[in-house]
């Protein structure tokens, strides 16, 4: 069994994982938002003790930025870890079995390619769209780690030079567009009244200073509002555009998309295709495939626990 | 030696190549315009005849498309070649040795990164800017070839979405703002009048008939013509943007820039340096860095000749 740990914006979680990709066990707790290096890192260790006894190896995913393969990790909704030194600590907690750590939205990537539905699939770009734009890249049956293990940062592929300004200092990225928070902001900006719908996925009623999210715009764009059916555009548009480039730089046989707003369906999907179709012309680049990620709130874990179990594949470092 | 061929828009060209990479003797004709398949191959067996004896293998860099690794290739201005075998045909000619084909600008890419400006750089990106926009791409210390042999398309990563276009079918792509005809074009359309400079290197008094080159553009944008100088601004820009997107999916070391357009110096690269700076803010992007290519005339001979001299990382197919 291998320990995986998947260290997101929303959730720490950690399970062990069998040798032919199956999560047997996990159990998950919500990323605390502040909190000591020390008082997260307790809490992590809490959380895998249950896990912990006779494993093979650790398999990690946490949310970046982080030096990698070293470990040191900073990631963005969690200011009490700024370059901690994730990987070591848990070296020494494991002493004898391999530990490992990457990216988790390559992690996820990872998962896809191993476990879901990018079996079979030499040449792939796995995605995720939710509160960010994330992504891994696997070429030639190996992950792509690039010169520091970022490989795979699709968010940041320029859809529209003169877009709006990116989180990243930069202007129209793939990520300025369609995150979710992004999207919600053009849609009430546009004048966007999020629906109340009364049922038990309802965020309540709507007032200004309420978080809305990007799940209420796929459900309000799928009940034919037109703003918000016209930010799904938007979204989509986005993401086909930065696929066509992907596509024709790296020759890709196929497109995974996960994520919150994946869950938007052919609303996404539909001008997705529309403008990759438009973009991607050459005979190469009109193979690719997109299609929804198929693995769950598990992927994470099955990733993470690849870069152990399938080394020759997902990891190329010491 | 290896016998190395280099089949190109304007030039076939032939010759030897040392295990350290040296051109030891090479030939050169122009490209015939026309003439049915097996006149051109004819022409080609001329050419390499006085190469032939004792090569240890044989590589080839030959303008796309083509199918690979096959090498059946159907060379964009050499309309005789439709699905031309050309690496069997090779291959019969040369029994008893490996003979292998790519794309010519990848082979360019190989050449820098074998033997030029890339030596030592594990990730990088090479370019060609002239007629079309063409690149290669090595990762991890290896030629990606993507899932048909064609990754390394720059030339077709979006730049603008809503831009001129293309020659591929899309809009918006690099090479339709960046190819030299496309620059001349544009320059022409703003009132661009190409000047007469009287001496070896002129092409003569601008008349509406005739040809104009970007080397012209860029020769008359170093004199201060304000259109010119606009021209390799739009050229330049566009180029950061892609470089900026290639380097966010790919965390890339070094892109190097060759073809007729990277002749312009600082004219091209004070444009393209701003626009990818403007765009490629993440810490792991901004180490990118870009610079001219560094081989001359022989790079195609040497990025064939890597294919089989280098082939555990330049050649992945059988």
């Amino acid at each position: 069994m291998i320990l995986a740990i998947d260290i997101g914006g929303t959730k720490f979680a950690a399970g062990l994982v069998s040798a032919a990709g199956e999560v047997v066990a996990a159990e998950r707790v919500a990323t605390p938002r502040d909190g000591g290096a020390e008082t997260l890192w307790e809490m992590l260790a809490d959380l895998v003790e249950p896990f912990s006894a006779d494993v093979k190896g650790v398999g990690v995913g946490c949310g970046g930025p982080m030096t990698w393969p070293a470990g040191e990790v900073s990631p963005l909704n969690m200011p009490g870890w700024r370059g901690f030194p994730l990987r070591a600590r848990l070296a020494e907690r494991f002493p004898s079995v391999p530990v490992r750590l990457h990216n988790d939205a390559v992690c996820l990537a990872v998962a896809e390619h191993w476990r879901g539905a990018g079996r079979g699939s030499a040449n792939m770009l796995g995605m995720v769209v939710s509160t960010g734009v994330g992504g891994g890249l696997v070429l030639g049956d190996r992950l792509i780690d690039g010169g520091t293990g970022n490989a795979g940062h699709i968010g940041h592929v320029v859809v529209d030079p003169e877009g709006p300004p990116c989180g990243c200092g930069g202007r129209g990225c793939l990520e300025a567009v369609a995150r979710g928070p992004g999207l919600t902001a053009w849609a009430l900006a546009q004048g966007w009244k999020p629906a109340t719908y009364g049922d038990a996925h309802d965020a309540g009623p709507y007032r200004e200073d309420r978080e809305v999210t990007a799940r209420e715009l796929a459900r309000d764009a799928a009940a034919g509002d037109e703003v918000a059916m016209a930010a799904m555009r938007r979204a989509g548009t986005a993401l086909g555009v930065a696929i066509a480039s992907a596509t024709a730089l790296c020759d890709l046989d196929l497109v995974t998309v996960g994520g919150g707003l994946s869950q938007a369906g052919e609303l996404l999907f539909g001008p997705l295709e529309e403008a990759l179709r438009g973009h991607a012309r050459l005979d190469f680049a009109r193979r690719v495939r997109v299609c929804p990620a198929e693995l769950g709130q598990d992927a994470g874990l099955v990733g993470a626990a690849a870069l152990v179990l399938a080394e020759e594949r997902y990891w190329s470092a010491g």
